[in-house]
């Protein structure tokens, strides 16, 4: 294949859609783990533009959300990249402590190990996981009720 | 820390929330790219599960979608994480060609090299890229219209 144009500078409008959000994956720079699946905001992906640390929207509590800002658990921001649509970003970052409240460095921490097709209401599909993912804090020792 | 139960079964529900869908990620199982971001509803995953390829839910064409159905650029299912809050799902997956309809093997295949705050509207954010992914085919021999 010819990648002759592949260095080009492109300018890219990020598209938070109708909602005002765009989904934001973070990644381990240094092992390439999956780290948190969050949403960002315009303001959020500003700031970590800016700042150089990862930033998100929380739905939860309706607010912007420095990670690890009260846990010690930021995101050094290696890299951020958009994806073809521009309507998510990439998170390249290295993780001080572990990025899951639980305490796992991921919060993809559990593999799915079987399915239970036809169970679960309409909205949920019970699946048997296995937890396999390394548990790097106590959250107890960290957290008080916020992340 | 103690990881005593790290290995311990546990049955998640996975939650389609009100919408009926869950962010999924693939992520390449040999390089650990970040492939794409799309979502899934009960039946995408049920049918990853069951068939051991890669699943969607089509927003814009509101239907379940196979990846690489008629482009052939396939995602073998090598693992299915969950997240802690079991509404977002990760694919560690074997790629066929490439993932981006643009012919990259990632969609995020552009890094955000400048930021422009203040510009744009409120729901768009402008951002200076390099193309730094490896286009592996040409999408125009590949697609006829669709993914």
């Amino acid at each position: 294949m010819s990648d002759a144009d592949s260095s080009a500078d492109e300018l890219v409008d990020i598209d938070f859609g109708h909602d005002g959000l765009v989904p934001a994956v973070a990644q381990d720079a240094e092992t390439g783990e999956v780290l948190m699946l969050a949403f960002a905001d315009r303001e959020a992906v500003e700031r970590t533009i800016e700042s150089g640390t990862a930033h998100y929207y929380s739905r939860s509590r309706e607010e912007l959300w420095q990670k690890g800002k009260s846990s010690g658990h930021t995101q050094e921001i290696e890299e951020i990249r958009v994806d073809c649509d521009a309507d998510a970003v990439l998170y390249i970052v290295e993780q001080e402590g572990g990025a899951c409240h639980t305490g796992y460095h991921s919060c993809f921490h559990r593999k799915v190990t079987e399915g239970r097709p036809g169970a679960g209401d309409e909205n949920t599909l019970p699946v048997e996981t296995e937890t396999v993912g390394e548990k790097v804090f106590d959250p107890d020792a960290v957290y008080d009720g916020e992340e």
